[in-house]
């Protein structure tokens, strides 16, 4: 079966397992709860699928991948609600977001819920590693927070460096992604050496897939991200390419800034241009391109069958939407 | 030495115990994380070390008891900082609520943390039955976040009875006071049937222990219970006396509620004439003793030493502030 093919097999019993997880419960959080589930690209429970391939010769998809897998999509989204009341983002998945369908109070307690759901479905899995796997998860939780505290910190600094940036998006994104890396590793039951470089090729990834959406955000346009474009410029909000235009020229960036307090649509125009320009968006790409590379020479250094990982970064890293 | 001396010295470790579980991290959540677990009376823990008290004869104040009252403290906050928000309340333990001193993102994200930081910190423990103790705090988890759901559900709907009331009340505060009792029992390893009464007992003890608070809310005042006290009434928030408020008279309590949006302290004025002249107030007194009867009669039947729990079930559900 051909990757594309393969991974889409998954993706596919992941949206149709994941709408069995809460099928109960209160009505307003049920709702919400498997509306925003109907949604996304599923990039994290489809690496930990990958990531157990391979390791495992022989591949099953057993329960105890697919709930592992459930609980670490559920987690995501979990960020995914609280951070977008946070962020006061109106679009999700090209949906409304839950606190904007519904109101805050709602959206903060099924986003309670839905973490509460992925830690109660993980403790199904039935393996002789439970305990760690369990506490790696609740490891990466507060990670995951800490990165959105720095996120919501550097809103309101200035003269954030790239480094410091790089640091946060490593918690808030980083993490998760080289948690579901790792996870899959551990399903199968690998030495700890293995498991650790998958983690760290997942990180890596995970920074790589951040600062690729900030390249996009930039170069793509709202319908094909489905979310609305400009919120992290109105919130101050600080990106890779941003970090980087300040970098070159303070004055500009400010300069833009005042403009598009008045018109943001000019604003963001006149930012976009700037960044061409400056080799700034060059820059990230090549940036990105050399995450891409570090990632994988982790894969080529243990012992695993790394094919279809491989084309899994290749895909994250070189996507265009 | 006595009861309340020994409960008390019991708090004091808590209180010093749990300044230390989160002394790094980002200062944006680590200040109001700090902030908030500087008050409140510990109920939940003391109960935790009560239960293992009952069964564990020997009795140490052992590093797995303090982490496993610790969590168990910090998942509590957890739900307060929440529903502090969702609820608009502004003073909690007598000081400002977190998202009122600092701001609604900052206390989303902190309650998050907090729960992070309880599940890292239940992970510290070393029994062989790590895994069916987490579990339990788990599930305990999705039945608060349930609660709270019918919480906020029943706020817009009319004609809740009581017995919808005490179904949630059950999850959203019975369901984490049982499970304080029951962890308390695990950690000490007795036979399931106690773990499971003593849960029982919990709960119970946990529904009277918000029926008492529903009637301290009339009967009591704001200074004494630390939180503004008509929040509830504007919300149109369902407790055990408001319900049977309207069983008795449902024409009297509408006209009482439309005094009220015109003249808030009037119509609390009035609505709690109108429970002391129909009985609502003994009859709620009545309900909790009841209960405090119920639940003790639970510690008669196990092989435990039920003294210290007797007296605790009397210091909670006979408590005036």
């Amino acid at each position: 079966m051909n990757f594309k093919k393969e991974i889409n097999q998954f993706k596919i019993k992941i949206d149709n397992d994941i709408t069995t997880v809460y099928e109960n419960g209160p009505k307003n959080i049920n709702e919400p709860i498997n509306y925003i589930l109907s949604g996304g690209k599923r990039i994290r429970p489809i690496l930990t699928y990958l990531s157990y391939a391979s390791v495992n010769k022989n591949m099953d998809i057993s329960p105890n991948l697919i709930n592992v897998c459930l609980s670490i999509e559920l987690l995501h989204n979990f960020t995914l609600i609280h951070d977008d009341i946070m962020d006061s983002d109106d679009l999700r998945h090209g949906k409304k977001t839950i606190h904007k369908k519904w109101n805050d109070s709602i959206a903060i307690l099924s986003g309670d819920a839905m973490l509460s759901i992925a830690l109660v479905n993980l403790d199904k899995i039935d393996v002789d590693n439970k305990q760690n796997i369990v506490s790696k998860f609740h490891d990466a939780l507060v990670k995951v927070c800490e990165g959105q505290a720095l996120d919501i910190m550097y809103q309101d600094k200035n003269n954030i460096s790239v480094e410091e940036y790089i640091n946060m998006v490593d918690k808030k994104t980083g993490y998760m992604i080289g948690l579901s890396a790792e996870l899959g590793a551990l399903l199968a039951n690998c030495d700890i050496d293995i498991s650790d470089n998958l983690k760290r090729y997942g990180q890596l990834l995970g920074r790589g897939f951040q600062i690729q959406d900030d390249l996009l955000e930039i170069v793509s346009n709202s319908q094909k991200m489905g979310k609305s474009l400009d919120s992290d410029f109105i919130l101050n909000k600080k990106t890779y390419l941003y970090l980087k235009a300040i970098e070159k020229n303070e004055n500009k960036v400010n300069e833009i800034r005042s403009i598009a307090s008045e018109d943001n649509k000019l604003g963001f125009k006149l930012l976009k241009d700037f960044m061409y320009q400056e080799n700034i968006i060059s820059d990230a790409e090549f940036y990105v391109k050399n995450l891409l590379n570090e990632a994988n020479e982790i894969l080529a250094q243990i012992n695993i069958n790394p094919n279809k990982l491989l084309d899994y970064s290749k895909m994250i890293l070189e996507r265009r939407n």
